[in-house]
């Protein structure tokens, strides 16, 4: 396994004073990056956090693969129900292991209900069959009002197909001691996992809420988490030159709060890591978009991660990138080596557009952009990194997971923010609640109209 | 048709002085508006610009639907290869009318190449047949490395598979009197439609290259321009009050360069436009992002357009959006009218977290979810909007994509910027042709060495 971090282009030398980092700058962040290191080392043997031991959990790996193997061969589907930290997770494996849709070709199909559009669910429903489904559904609080929204239809329509063979096809992701979907589930005997109190949505994709659906769409989940056991050993290393995620992090951390670059633009050069940019998106968002510090001080603080998929994105968001305000930072996400070279055939078509191309693959043709656009970027004085996998493989795939979650968790400890809440959303969940006539939410309901009121 | 925009939420008693927009500051914001109407009339007058004129292309229509016709039946997959202006809008009109993949259950599959990665490729290829394929491919300058590679390789497969019998089933939308591709079109007699020269890629869905795609996946490409026309015509007039292009022109402007929002936030709350999103997030972000101005003042201007959807983000990204710096504006996008409710099944398993849903529709769920966001928002000062479309089929689409276009074309006039050009991806460009060995481009290898020697 071997994945590397690129910080040269986010360098003053390169990119100027005003835009990039000297080495005065990243060395006086040193200290605090080796303090935040030690500060979520000690909230993980404190047991609040969970995320770095979710590799290792060898009972769990042979749980789900034996439900897998009584389930082999009996589906086309896997549907998932469940929204945010409950579906981009899968997504992501799905996409870097499968390919993306509408070209991915390999069965059984991965549909994932992380919406409430009732025409997409529609759809949805039109394209399976209940008796060649096994549905997923995931929810750590077990009362997401999506997910138990999506959840009732499909259970009927699995119901409605199957009678009293339906809950053999469900399996239950949530909370152990708590939550309706955990009464359901017992009830109704579907099969259950478990997601750990001290593991948040965003942070659970090595938790049953992401091997269940990779294994059930036969993903090698034990490669999955061998690679990310290697890179959670790599990122509890006080060595800075050697820790990857540390180092990214400070880096990433100085560009932001000394250069001002509000938004953190991840940019993979591969249709395969697409997913896996969204799944960063929440990762970073939440984790690092808070109101307060620990101190309880107003910061408004957050970088704003964009997705950005390369060659795609320099015909639509480069120009921009380039030209205009230089308020981003870039990171590259590149792999070394594709499966396929894509070789131009040597058409000579006595036409220069074309006949300069042929004989090279698209695979040269993808790394000369990429190199191109991150040189063209630095020479506008634009700062960018680059992350490279070695390949795309479950092994590189578990471990970039992982470091993408240990750098989100030191930022969190460099900023002196809770990375691991989301108290944000709280308030529309409720104006939601009283909207939809959930009892006990009257307070909120005369709040929502005030709001209308004073809107007219 | 039925299109509206709500702008209350923008506004200065809904979410403070120092975050929204006062009575007078929209009034004397006003004049700049007529004149940006009037300074874009006089470039369309002049042929300057052409994208308001397509929509009254009978001829064209004509000639696409005969095409279409003379097809019909022999493919199961229509191929684009095209890339930004040339991907985005058939993937938007294709998304909205006939749903997001995995779960997009109507025939013929359109397959978008829009990126060089090899392993992308070769899954394509590998999910259609030559015999049942038609390939679009497109591209206005007739040179674009990353179609023109794609295409070599997707021709070769199509002569493998057909023989003498490929160009047949290759149609090409290009410039009429330039390129490459034309000249091949030519030599090989593939069916060519042209791009006018006044119409930039971005603005070019309602040409050729949104519709010849449109007209072979079966979406009707007459109501398309109907209501785009229906568009234009509102687009033209000055009453601001009933001018929705120009309306939105004038909040966004305002809000954006007076409260300093520096990203848009799209916020469709419907996974079917979810395409148009990121159709949306080219045309904002490469109109709109410029170094200079028309005097040839260096002014970096540009707003970053982030494309979220709704009820999904709301589980990723809501949370920075409430917490994080008030650095954004945010753009809902509604359907009233669902085709389907989405009935919540009345399950009455005596548990709270699903009975209050039971009886209830996914429909009036989604349009809680936004409106409740909406609320969150505002209560916490962050500035939002909301376009309204009665429903989605083709002739609130094609008025949608015209408004979108109408409103870029005249913030450009209030920025005073062009916004036609693209100059920013020039260079990133050039480097690519340098490493990619084309002849006369050693300046830039030059160039490209220097920088990889600076950088180490």
């Amino acid at each position: 396994m071997s994945i590397s971090f690129d910080p040269r282009n986010l360098l003053a030398h390169m990119v100027g004073d005003g835009n990039g980092l000297t080495q005065a700058e990243i060395d006086e962040g040193k200290p605090a990056a080796l303090a935040a290191l030690q500060g979520f080392r000690q909230q993980f043997d404190a047991g609040a956090i969970g995320f770095p031991a979710l590799p290792n959990n060898k009972a769990l790996i042979d749980e789900i693969l034996a439900l897998a193997k009584k389930l082999d061969g009996t589906y086309d589907t896997v549907c998932v129900v469940g929204i945010g930290g409950s579906a981009l997770g899968c997504w992501a494996l799905d996409c870097a292991m499968r390919g993306p849709h509408p070209v991915q070709v390999k069965k059984p199909r991965l549909v994932i209900l992380d919406n409430v559009d009732p025409d997409f669910i529609h759809n949805a429903l039109e394209s399976m069959t209940p008796k060649k489904t096994v549905v997923v559904v995931i929810a750590k609080s077990g009362s997401t009002a999506e997910t138990m929204g999506g959840f009732l239809i499909v259970r009927e329509w699995l119901m409605a197909g199957l009678g009293k063979k339906a809950a053999g096809r469900i399996v239950a992701v949530t909370s152990e001691g708590r939550g309706d979907l955990k009464v359901l589930a017992t009830t109704e005997g579907y099969a259950t996992f478990h997601i750990p109190e001290n593991v948040g949505g965003r942070f659970s994709v090595l938790s049953a809420v992401g091997l269940v659906p990779a294994a059930l769409i036969g993903l090698n989940i034990k490669k999955l988490c061998r690679g990310a056991a290697e890179m959670t050993e790599n990122s509890w290393s006080e060595d800075l030159s050697s820790n990857i995620a540390l180092s990214a992090a400070l880096h990433h951390w100085l560009i932001w709060t000394l250069k001002h670059k509000t938004m953190q633009v991840a940019f993979p050069y591969s249709n395969f890591l697409w997913g896996t940019a969204f799944w960063f998106r929440q990762l970073w968002a939440e984790s690092l978009g808070k109101a307060k510090d620990r101190t309880g001080t107003v910061i408004h603080v957050g970088q704003t991660p964009i997705a950005a998929l390369g060659t795609t994105d320099q015909h639509s968001q480069v120009q921009l990138y380039i030209e205009g305000p230089n308020d981003k930072v870039f990171t590259f996400w590149t792999v070394k080596k594709t499966k396929n070279a894509g070789k131009i055939p040597k058409a000579k078509l006595g036409l220069v557009g074309f006949d300069y191309l042929g004989g090279k693959t698209m695979a040269t043709l993808l790394d000369s952009e990429r190199r191109a656009t991150e040189a063209a970027l630095a020479v506008n004085e634009r700062p960018n990194c680059t992350f490279t996998l070695d390949k795309v493989d479950e092994e590189h795939l578990g471990a970039f997971l992982q470091l993408m979650e240990f750098e989100t968790a030191f930022l969190g400890e460099l900023l002196n923010i809770n990375a691991f809440d989301q108290e944000g959303v709280e308030l529309g969940k409720k104006f939601t609640y009283a909207l939809m006539g959930r009892a006990g939410f009257d307070e909120f309901k005369q709040q929502f109209a005030d709001y209308e009121k004073k809107r007219g």
